[in-house]
């Protein structure tokens, strides 16, 4: 973790380190295209268990920083480091030797996956009990006010939970929060709206900091606004739901949905970290929980075939809630997230990988209504389109085909879509699709052994049109 | 600007470059990072009096391009520079030597400023009649389909001149416009969806190139519709009063109000280039001629003292519209501009400089209603009003206090809020302006000599208080 704060705010060439170990520093030359310069005080702390303030920087009046300067840390710290986790990943939280823990509550060590994005770098901190260890959220905060956006289902279990580890032995800062109404409906320009009220008069400046409390819907909605609001505040991403836990909080998609298409106003903008508390799955309805489960399936198809196997072994352990399960789910599809992301934040092509089955679920999710189907339903329908359009392109054999359909019904989810789609819906729609470039649909295959998949505008249009006719009606 | 076009595409690291000059090269080495992948083909394209296809690049299927690939040009290739500008800021048009000119009309070679931001460095071309230039503006298209956005007023001025300079020996090209209504109180959520609606309609893909033809609302708000569209499709702008051609259209600064503030709501987004074509002040009204002045008199006072003194010499000229004092004008303003960009894109400091009278004529604005007064109108008397300021500090002599007004009202701008505008309004509207961090609100004020500023929160609270009672009923 010190590599990562610090990576925020240091040029990365002064300070040595490897993926997971950091044992000795002793002085720091910040770079002014990485510093905050609209800060007056910037305090760096390290830890993961006990904040500690190493040293303060008094910027020059007026905000203008000088040109580089150095500062010293103690020579005697040493630091090191108390987890490893996958390789291709760069994680593993860190901690100071012999500091007695002070968070609100022990602290079990949260796994930490981290997304690599150079100075916009950003943890995802995994684990059961995350929202009572204040110091996880404390770290992440800019200025002294704080926007938490979340919604009527989400506020009565987790707002004030949420309030509690943002201030406790943190009386300086005030919290504000705006209650939007519940559903992908609502995720809209009017929507959207309420957000800016609210944190305009509430007198939010560029210091503040926007925490999304809820699902994908909200997540999506604070993520804009905070890349909206003042040009640009930073914010926290904390997911409640498996489909925003696994998916949609990592990697800084933000937006709302036209009536014409979804998401197809918004920024590509990172939050500070993400913190996934795994014990709000227990108040989530199965339907939601079987949702996010579309995205897990997801990454085992197009890139984790090991991950599709373990998997077809626990996908009931997966629905019954099962701790430890539900646990590696999260932390292996965050790490196949930020892996992809870190090769490809604005989706110039492997990104858009991610978005298997989800061109056809995003026909199903406009036509037939937002929000009468969750996300997940309707790209758990739009793989088994997608899958059976590469089948017929002759690019995998059946036995995936089987496998796909198989593990979506143990999932409990739709495998075909609501019988009012007709094919013209689903060309109309799919054609204002961000896939299309220069007129061309580009869509996400499979092809070849399991866990591979293409993303590519060069198919026959007939396998398009024969997969259409054969899941809707014309 | 060979160097710039190819910038935007290629590793920095592998051509030979002076800043005016480029003479030879062989080989280039395509950066994954910089190359915009989601194309399916990139053709490299120099000369600025005849666009000459260097080579053409197909990009693999799938739109994922393969690490980087070496192409060769030309070992004959000759290139040399025909212009020099002010050495502070990187500019300079290069020609194919030998090549004929073969745009719609003779082409006098434009002034080029170029805003030097890494791989999003573009240029300003400054001259007469830049709109009857076609492959100035085609060079900085991306894709089949363009969107311009125009409003009431300069769509039956410009935008036949527009289409027919993006379309001309360029049939493939597909160029939709949406005419918005006239005036800073459209600058809102309302109208900005328009321009997503008929984006959306048009089916305009992630290829798309945006292109703002107008003021500085079409700017900002075309703009952000920009960033916004799709996560991000490109924008050029076209600036068509002398506010936006010196100061709005140069940055990337969008957004739009909200009731209580405004540019509240908003993105950093740098345009591929910004073509100010002199011409189109023809046909500006005085009034805002005068607006667009205001932002030309800043910029000698807050860096560039020479500057406000050749406006002391040749201020009436620049109202009588003679070509040569504007477009020197014009060109040294966004050189100002593009220098202080350059240094801090997203106003952690030096850039809120350029925000001299703003506050106060941000109060203004808003508290008076939008629209009632032009904005440089509004930054006049906050201009004076910041200067007053600086002078109860005893941070400026009383010279300066008289220059400013003189040469204000020279330029028949106001030197006084309207009358209506309270102590208790401008308290209440400067409390939620952007410069505002934790609480503190912050200001440009003058200091020292002639040409010298400071951006800080580090003022007596009386002499604030002070110049409001002066300028304002309590």
């Amino acid at each position: 973790m010190l590599h990562t704060l610090l990576q925020r705010f240091l040029s990365s060439s002064v300070f040595v380190s490897s993926p997971t170990q950091i044992s000795y520093f002793s002085s720091i030359r910040f770079d002014p295209d990485r510093f905050p310069m609209a800060a007056n005080t910037i305090s760096l702390s390290i830890s993961s268990s006990s904040p500690k303030t190493l040293h303060s920087l008094q910027t020059p009046r007026g905000g203008l920083i000088p040109p580089p300067t150095s500062i010293s840390f103690p020579k005697s710290l040493s630091l090191s480091s108390t987890a490893i986790s996958r390789s291709r990943v760069r994680a593993g939280p860190s901690q100071l030797i012999n500091e007695p823990a002070n968070a609100m509550t022990s602290s079990p060590i949260p796994t930490i996956v981290e997304v690599d994005l150079g100075n916009r770098s950003y943890p995802i901190y995994i684990g059961a009990g995350l929202l009572d260890q204040s110091h996880l959220l404390q770290r992440h905060v800019h200025g002294k006010k704080v926007l938490v956006v979340t919604n009527e289902r989400v506020a009565p279990l987790y707002l004030d939970k949420t309030v509690h580890a943002l201030t406790f032995g943190n009386p300086n800062l005030t919290v504000e929060s705006v209650i939007l109404p519940d559903g992908e409906k609502y995720k809209d320009m009017d929507t959207l709206m309420k957000v800016f009220d609210k944190a305009i008069e509430s007198r939010l400046d560029r210091r503040s900091t926007f925490v999304a409390l809820g699902g994908g819907v909200i997540g999506d909605m604070c993520g804009y606004a905070a890349a909206s609001y003042l040009r640009g505040v930073n914010f926290i991403q904390i997911p409640t739901t498996v489909m925003s836990q696994v998916d949609s909080s990592v990697g800084g998609k933000t937006g709302i949905n036209h009536r014409l298409g979804k998401n197809l106003i918004g920024a590509f903008y990172q939050p500070q970290c993400v913190l996934v508390d795994t014990d709000t799955l227990n108040t989530l309805p199965d339907r939601e929980m079987a949702s996010g489960l579309a995205e897990v399936i997801k990454y085992g198809l197009i890139r984790d075939a090991d991950f599709f196997e373990w998997q077809e072994q626990n996908i009931e352990a997966l629905l019954a809630r099962d701790p430890a399960a539900l646990a590696y789910a999260i932390k292996r599809s965050c790490e196949n997230k930020a892996d992809v992301v870190s090769q490809d934040e604005k989706e110039s092509g492997l990104r858009a990988t991610l978005n298997l089955g989800h061109t056809f679920g995003h026909a199903i999710e406009t036509g037939f209504g937002y929000g009468e189907w969750l996300h997940g339903e309707a790209v758990a329908a739009g793989t088994v389109m997608a899958v059976d359009m590469s089948y017929r392109l002759g690019w995998i054999d059946d036995s995936i085909v089987e496998r796909v359909n198989n593990i979506l019904k143990r999932a409990k989810l739709p495998t075909t879509p609501p019988e009012s789609m007709t094919v013209s819906m689903f060309k109309s729609i799919m054609a204002v699709d961000k896939k299309v470039a220069d007129g061309l649909l580009r869509l996400i295959l499979l092809k070849g052994p399991l866990g591979n998949c293409v993303f590519t505008g060069d198919y026959d249009r007939e396998a398009l049109d024969a997969t259409l006719r054969a899941f809707s009606k014309s």
